[in-house]
Parts: structure tokens; C-alpha cells; sequence
């Protein structure tokens, strides 16, 4: 490794993991990757490629570093990239302590709210191991893994309260199909990450109930509406004397438009069959999984208590999802609040 | 006629004039349609339906007047709509007058510039009559005229200088499908109607390209922040002591939204054959048509050296347009640009 070429430790071997791999070898960065599964770990270091998720992407066998042993990810890279399922992620978390994450840069690339303590990963960090808020970033999209597999050009925002530390973490990923946006909205883009999981869920309800393009339109509008209004707000309460962020870029609308318009996303899939009048419980048996926007829903309510803030159409979602309101009804009472 | 319902003049039968008149005679309001060609007043007359769009749509044969008689519709109606393709628009002006005007509220569902004079309507009635811009009120989308033929619900903004008249005309079209919203920005939202017929030019043109949806989301954001960057200070030019409308709203975002992302759009179509490397003038000749985005980009090209402010993106689309520059290269310059 020269001068410019850095160990980092990479934590999930999702489809989102798999595309932040590819883009940090490529620029010759060393990755060492946690995978909790040995015939996995054995697999990529046999065939250089994840045998579960975009398997287009062949690694050089130089760089790649998979391996079952969290401490030694520890012990060799001063910068760990978390990119697990929110709903995951508490478990691996709590084989962290204050000892091993002293001096590390955090880099989290996880979209979701930790759902059973319902905080965001730096906020966790720092209440459970003290780990302070500066070295932490965030990377948001929009992104989908699969376009980065296929080298079309995407945009990565890496936000952070020191903008030279997120600066730092972009130019590890930049290149000439990867863009990347710096700002200092370390909790906003995450939350903005979080509910338009929320959104694009409602965006498949509202599909399923046969509303029309028009519709949509105007509802993905007051989606942006409520989201940088909450922020706004949020942000002056985090940030009293700080400048606002511009929500007219990627990593607020840009992502909520990547999510809700796209008609292969889990949220959309998800929401389409809760909008036909399945139930939640056989949403998930049918989908063998649940869809992010689901638990975020819950954390997002919470969140608008917390807050004092009301955000009704993320609340309206909540309430189809967890409280079993009827989505027709629902939706014909947020029709009239539109604008 | 009762209390509740008048005369309204209507200029133009395409398909968004047609959703206009359903609209408005499923309100009892009657319309008195002028339309060019004496055989499609005659087969309105007899079967209660335009022969050339939105077939699907029986009127009530009591309240839908059609006539080539200009001046009758004049004669009989305080309020009168104009929708017309902007391209065609100066010819009808020509036979419009001082006189004729006087006392009319006009409303305008064209969606562009007038392309000779470079003007919106309300301006160049006002130049050319005095007509005074207190009586006139712009109609917005996102609105697909065939969702309105298939009573999907969709929602149309009523900008005026004076919100009551914008009221009074929102009124008209009021229904359980059909969600009005009023608003102060006369000028803004006329603006935001052209440019979004060029941004969804270029999204056609990105299409072609091969550019990706993670791509296609970050250019639809930075078009929107470029248009209500814009807007705003073309709003605090034009009305200097005035709030400034929120552009989170269907008639600027939503709008952008429905055109950009509809694969259905005339625009985005012709883009698509500009971005594979057709000419202009292969591209019309190939679709029989020009797009409202052609013209559009030239009218904002000019808007923005009035102006003098600057639009990258809908100035980038201008120059593959009239300037004959390759897609490609003006695409990459692009990129660099987008946050």
C-alpha cells in the first residue's frame, strides 16, 4: 500500500457492503471485511466475487480481505464502514467496546435507525462507548448497489460534522463512475435516509389503491414537503447557529425520488401489498422479509414525539402499518391536506 | 343557469382542453367551446364527444356550446380560458382586442411561453391591451389530461395576483376528483410550467445515454434546485415585498415530477431521439411533432440573459438543441456540476 492506499475495515456483506467493496478496491484500498459466515469468508477468498449478492463484481484477490474476525478488522484499520441491516445491527454492536473503537474513524453506511434502542448509530455510539460525534460520517445515496455493479455514474454524499474528516472518506470512494457530495448534516441525511424508507412504502400503498400518476406526483411532493421541513427543524435544534443545508440536492430529494419511483424497491413491493388488503403478518411470510420503511415507521412516529413535531403523512403510514388503519380510508383523509 | 353556475368561454379542443370542458360541465357550468374547424363543432353537436381527443369523455349535450364564432364566446362569457399549444397561440391573439377584453377575467392553461414575442400570456396581454394582470389567473398541473378523462384524482393549482379571483376560478372546477389549490406567484408558476417541459427534454436526452435511475434522480433534483433558485429570485424581482410561495408544491416540483418521470411524455420522447443522435430536424419529421420543449428551452435561454442569471442545465439543453452540441460531451459537463 502507498501513500494514498489505506486498510479499511468493512463491516456486512449485503448487496450494499458488496458495491462499497468494489468501489474501495478498485482505488486500491485494502479491504478487510467482517462476514460472519466461514463458507462465505471461503468462498470469496476462492472465487473473489460474494456468492449471495451482485456477483457481476470480481474482486482483486490483493485487496480483499474477508475474515470471521471482528478485533483483527479492528486492530489493522483505523476506518470501519458499518453497512448492516439497521435491524441487525444492535447484535454486532454490542461485541464493540470503548477500548476498540478509541481512535477509529466510524463510517456508517447502514440506512435506518436502530430499531430497539431507536437511535441513529453515531447517537448510539456515543451514549454506549462515548464515541465522539466527530469521527463518525455518513454515507447516503441515491444509490442502487446494482448501477454501481454495472459502473453507471452514481452520486454517494458523505456527511459529517468536520467536513475535512467526510472529505477525507469520499476520496477513498471517488472515481470516474462515483461522484461524491460532502456536507455537514451528519444527522440529517441519516433521518432523511430513514423516512423516505417510510414514504416509498406509502408510495406502494398508494399504487395499490389505483391512484395515478398525477396523484404520485403530488404525493412524492408532500413527501419532500413534510421530510425538509422536519429537518429544518431538527437542524436548528442540533445546530442552532449553523447554516442550513440545501434539501434540494441528492441526498434528500435525490434519494427520495431513487426510492419512491423505483418500482423494483422492497419498501414500494412491500406497501403494494399492504395496499391490496394483506396483513402485515402475511406481508412479511409472503415477502420473506420486511422492508425497511416498516420498522422505520415506528422509529420515525417515535421520533415525531420526541420532538413535538407532527408529521402526518409519515404518521398516516404508521398507523396502516402498526395501528391496522384501513390504507383507503387513510389515504382519502391525506388526499385533502395536499398542496 | 343558476346562482352557483355560469358561462364559461373556451379557447382550444385539444386533450387538455377537453379534460377542461368535462371538468367544467360535470360541474353544470356551460361552456361555450370555440374551436377553428366547423366539422369538429359539428361532431361535438351530434355526438357529444371531441372526435380527435379523450373519445372516452360524453358530455352533457345541455352545457357544452361548441362554436367557430369567436366573438360570441366573448359576447356571452365573463370569463374566458385560453388553452391552446403555446406555438399557436399569437395567431388566435391576433384577433383579440382592447374592447373585446374589457372586463374579462382570462385564464390561461397554456403551458409555455409565446414563442414569437417571448412572453407569457398575462404580459403580453397586458402589452399589446392593457390588460391588467389582476384579472387574469394561470392554471398549473401536474396534471395528465387522460387521469383527468379517467376521474383519477388529480390536483390543479389557481395562481393570481389576487387570491379571490384565483379562488372564484378554482371553484369552477372543484370536485371529489379534482383537488384545487390557490396561490400569489402568477409568473412563478407559468415559468415553472416551461421550464419543466425542458428539464423533461433532457431527462429523455439522459435516457437515450444510457444514464442510470440513481443518475436520472440526482439530475431531477438538481433541476428542481436550479428551477426554484430561479423562481425565487425572479419572485423577489417581480414581487419585492411579498412571501415567497413554498416550491414543495404540486405546481413546481410536482409538476417537474410528472413530466420528468413519465415515460409518456412528448418531451422526454423527443429527447430520447435527440440523445440517440438524431437531428432536430430528423426528430420532428420521425414524431410529426415539436415538443413544447424545443421552444421552451429557446424562450428560458433568453429569460436567463434578461435576467442575467445563469441555468446550466436548462442553458445545456438549449445548446444540444440549437447549437447543434453533442449529448454526450454537454452531459458530461453536466455531472460535475449536480450536488
Amino acid at each position: 500500500l502507498n501513500d494514498l492506499t489505506k486498510k479499511i475495515g468493512l463491516i456486512g456483506n449485503g448487496s450494499w457492503g458488496t458495491a462499497l467493496a468494489k468501489l474501495l478496491t478498485e482505488n486500491k484500498h485494502e479491504v478487510h471485511w467482517w462476514i460472519r459466515n466461514q463458507s462465505t469468508v471461503q468462498y470469496i477468498k476462492d472465487h473473489h466475487q460474494n456468492p449471495n449478492y451482485l456477483q457481476s463484481v470480481k474482486f482483486n484477490s490483493d485487496l480483499i480481505k474477508p475474515t470471521t474476525d471482528l478485533n483483527s478488522i479492528f486492530e489493522e484499520c483505523e476506518i470501519i464502514i458499518f453497512c448492516v441491516p439497521a435491524a441487525y445491527a444492535e447484535d454486532i454492536l454490542a461485541q464493540f467496546s470503548t477500548l476498540l473503537l478509541k481512535d477509529k474513524i466510524i463510517v456508517s453506511a447502514i440506512k435506518g435507525i436502530l430499531p430497539f434502542c431507536n437511535q441513529l448509530l453515531n447517537d448510539y455510539l456515543n451514549t454506549q462507548f462515548q464515541f465522539p460525534h466527530e469521527n463518525y460520517v455518513a454515507i447516503s445515496g441515491p444509490c442502487h448497489a446494482e448501477e454501481v455493479a454495472q459502473d453507471r455514474l452514481s452520486y454517494l454524499t458523505f456527511s459529517s460534522i468536520k467536513l475535512e474528516i467526510a472529505s477525507k472518506i469520499a476520496l477513498l470512494f471517488e472515481g470516474e463512475k462515483l461522484r461524491t457530495i460532502c456536507n455537514h448534516d451528519l444527522w440529517g441525511t441519516q433521518l432523511a435516509a430513514v423516512l423516505k424508507n417510510v414514504y416509498a412504502l406509502g408510495a406502494g400503498i398508494a399504487n395499490a389503491l389505483d391512484y395515478g400518476d398525477n396523484f404520485m406526483s403530488v404525493y412524492i411532493t408532500n413527501c419532500f414537503k413534510e421530510m425538509h421541513h422536519f429537518l429544518e427543524y431538527h437542524f436548528d435544534l442540533v445546530h442552532p447557529s449553523n447554516i442550513k443545508p440545501d434539501y434540494s440536492t441528492s441526498a434528500y430529494l435525490g434519494d427520495l425520488l431513487v426510492t419512491g419511483y423505483s418500482l423494483h424497491s422492497r419498501n414500494r413491493r412491500f406497501g403494494m401489498m399492504i395496499g391490496k388488503g394483506y396483513t402485515v403478518e402475511a406481508t412479511i411470510l409472503e415477502m420473506n422479509m420486511v422492508a425497511e420503511g416498516y420498522y422505520a415507521s415506528k422509529c420515525m412516529k417515535q421520533l415525531s414525539k420526541d420532538f413535538n413535531y407532527s408529521m402526518p403523512i409519515a404518521e398516516a403510514i404508521f398507523s396502516i402499518l402498526w395501528e391496522n388503519k384501513k390504507s383507503l380510508s387513510v389515504f382519502e383523509n391525506l388526499e385533502n391536506s395536499f398542496s
